[in-house]
């Protein structure tokens, strides 16, 4: 027990050192509450939270296989929005939210599409969390005692948490004697890339998917690996080039400073740390997350990453130099704090999952090796997969995905494969490189704003969105409308 | 070591009675070598056969978990024809198929249809073994010794299988760099499905599939489980009603002297049964598989079903009656032996493997409840499940098949999803009652011959093969060579 216990705390250890570490390249799949929340008019009213009923089902542990084991049950959490729905005799629709890597009370608050656009589609909402998130773990346990059993995490996959959207859906469906039903679902991020694929592989289970800024090509050689720096990089020159030129500097500068005789302490001093600095890579390290927050979720009305310009530009260059400059942007950034870059934080559900589902299959590989305002860090496999089998003692599967799910050369094989799909984007996010941006049929559409940021269509709505927002969820619910009414059109021929 | 060996021999004898025993509803999926090559001249020439190089891939023993033991691999059985292919430079196909539930080398004795296409498509054939056939078992375990342990046989199911194909087909393609090769699959009754499934599942790994006598509408509520015997009866009867009515009549007879003083003694004699029947039912389970396997293997230029209706007819009645024409049946279809009905045989592999196939998610409910030149047998799920739990320890998931592939409203579902798949059928049959006989859009089509059996348009080429087969096999390939052409199109306007 006590081994145990040792082996769990160090791998805990690990593990924060792991997530926090540049190296890991972790890119921030998970909508971020505290970023989206900047702006709490954005979270969706508690009235409307109010109207879910929450459900547990039964699911099955391993889908695919037939081992004793394979048939153990978890808890799996979901609920429903029943305020809107014209009924299973009229077909109305259900609309079905695939949960992403964190608990889904949290994405409860933040995503709107459902509930904003229900009344006048008469839809259901459901909303289902993802395996091994939330109050969704097997046996009951917290995630850090699932991630700690190397058997129990091995069920923590992509492929098993689309087949419990799929049987969640047709239980939901049985129940309600709503058979035929249409089914629409919509994923943000991961979730995205989960919609996406839920469309491709179980069509009879759901008649399209919106997958909201799901980086879905940032997989095996598809991209290059700077691909989300590079965006990171734009989006700071165009709000300002000398922004810009300040932050690619201030890296050697920190470097520098950090070589001096009691470098570390002067740096802790310049940038009000919460606790003293341990190295010029601490900081580094939280500058550049905080550079890649504000690009993702550059979003309207503040603009973070013009926030972060002005403050640098408009800083006093008479203090501290380059720094004091890149010190000003911090502290605009981060309002109503007392100290700065290492405050006192609990892990989150969201880092540690997602740290797991990076060393098994999501390898995304992101990396820093040119045209960036941030230093060279390549991303280098063979290193990723030692720390991973370091961490975890299993060697990620970097083909598994593409092998899957496939993503080379989608546009071939999607032309005259499948339908229904909209890969929606924010030219501002990072991750925006790597999904899809050019229609690739008639009905696998891209639907991308200049100015969007990271899943911010499929947020609740709000009366200060700018009218390029406001388009772009009319536009993609309007697709969504035509999927519909042709179904509705096959239905009533093939019923006849 | 004694007791596992007790339980082990015990749940083989089991295991036999459980595959013969007519409640068990075993459908005789696989291609029968036996029945097919009753005409010799059906074997693929051993020439043929000795153009093809043989390999083994380590394969993932699970794709879809990362458990420790999800990681280990076993040899998986593959083989490759070159003589034809045009070559990597010139992008020519890739034709594979897709072995089912038996040892791919009796496979390949009866399977002709890539070889016979490969010369004018320039085409590369490719043959894989399915996991735990043949020689492509776990820890190089027999079958026997891998399906009585709860564990290993667990990684046998039809997900893994569909994985196991797409990662030795995109090894072999980048083995050659054949990356923009067009890849047809092909698959033959439970390998038809397969090859349907896996255009749906892996798009970016074939253009398309050709599942030859595909059954895939057998499972859940779809059909009704008459579907098979329905078919049976109508062949017999469209042959000869005398004969038809025969049959029907035999069963009473048999049960009357069954329940006779020594009347299995004398059944035993009646039939020059190779050992001493066990009861009445011993007898009609031996009947009513081999009316099945006429009907099924419904072959030209002898079709069965005739040679046993024309025994029956032209027999005289007035030694034994009724049974003395079922028997005259009886010895017409089997020649040259000298005992009938239950000679001593080994289990085969497809017998084996499809009992724990069906236990575990391949239920197809099969029964007989009405119209019919059967007995009443009606399949009871509940009845099953109990079996299967008894002998494996694990309860079937009826649903998983129509879950994970769907099925349902097939029409509906595919008439704007997917496209190039052939569903080819022998309306002879008794399967094509569950195999997709309607086009259900303009590449998603049926192709299929009143006069056909189970698999037939697959097998090798031969000169009696009549007019319509030989226009069934051309339709089949103008159909896929449209498909490759409309490929290697869009492949060049996206590489431009």
């Amino acid at each position: 027990m006590t081994l145990s216990w040792l082996s769990f705390i160090i791998s805990f250890i690990l593990s924060i050192a792991f997530i926090s570490g540049q190296k890991l390249y972790s890119p921030r799949l998970s909508l971020r509450r505290e970023d989206i929340l900047r702006d709490p008019k954005r979270a969706v009213s508690a009235s409307e939270t109010n109207d879910f009923k929450t459900f547990f089902f039964n699911q099955t542990l391993d889908h695919f296989n037939y081992r004793p084991e394979s048939y153990s049950t978890f808890k799996q959490k979901y609920l429903i929005n029943y305020k809107y729905w014209g009924g299973a005799n009229s077909n109305a629709p259900i609309f079905v939210y695939l949960g992403n890597e964190s608990p889904l009370d949290d994405q409860l608050t933040v995503i709107g599409f459902l509930t904003d656009n229900a009344a006048q589609f008469e839809a259901l909402s459901v909303y289902i969390e993802h395996r091994y998130y939330g109050e969704s773990i097997p046996h009951g346990m917290s995630l850090e005692e699932a991630l700690k059993d190397a058997n129990i995490r091995g069920y923590f996959s992509s492929a098993q948490a689309l087949a419990d959207f799929a049987a969640i859906i047709m239980h939901v469906k049985q129940d309600l004697k709503a058979r035929d039903s249409p089914v629409i679902v919509v994923g943000a991020s991961y979730g995205g890339m989960l919609a996406s694929w839920f469309r491709l592989k179980y069509p009879h289970v759901t008649l399209g998917a919106l997958a909201s800024s799901a980086p879905i090509l940032y997989f095996d050689d598809i991209i290059s690996q700077d691909a989300y720096s590079s965006v990171v990089t734009k989006d700071f020159k165009e709000a300002s080039e000398t922004c810009y030129q300040a932050i690619g500097d201030s890296w050697s500068e920190i470097d520098r400073i950090a070589q001096e005789p009691n470098g570390t302490s002067k740096l802790s001093k310049m940038f009000k740390t919460c606790k003293p600095l341990e190295s010029g890579d601490e900081l580094k390290d939280y500058l550049i997350s905080m550079y890649e927050g504000a690009a993702q979720y550059d979003l309207p009305p503040t603009y973070p990453v013009s926030v972060i310009c002005n403050a640098i530009d408009g800083a006093n260059t008479t203090e501290n130099g380059i720094l004091g400059k890149v010190f000003a942007g911090l502290i605009a950034y981060n309002t109503n704090s007392a100290c700065y870059v290492n405050p006192p934080t609990a892990i989150s559900q969201s880092s540690l999952g997602w740290g797991w589902q990076r060393c098994s299959e999501m390898v995304m590989p992101k990396g820093v090796t040119n045209n960036s305002m941030f230093q060279p860090d390549p991303f280098i496999l063979s290193s990723f997969t030692d720390e991973c089998n370091h961490q975890y003692g299993v060697v990620p599967r970097p083909h598994w995905i593409t092998t899957y799910y496939g993503a080379h050369d989608i546009e071939l094989i999607l032309c005259r494969f499948g339908s229904n799909i909209i890969f929606s984007n924010g030219l501002r996010d990072p991750f925006s490189s790597a999904g899809v941006l050019k229609n690739i049929s008639d009905s696998i559409v891209a639907v991308y704003t200049e100015k969007g940021a990271h899943c911010l269509d499929v947020y609740a709505e709000d009366q200060s969105d700018p009218d390029w927002l406001v388009m772009q969820r009319k536009t993609e619910f309007e697709i969504i409308r035509g999927w519909i009414a042709k179904y509705y059109a096959d239905l009533r021929a093939f019923k006849q």
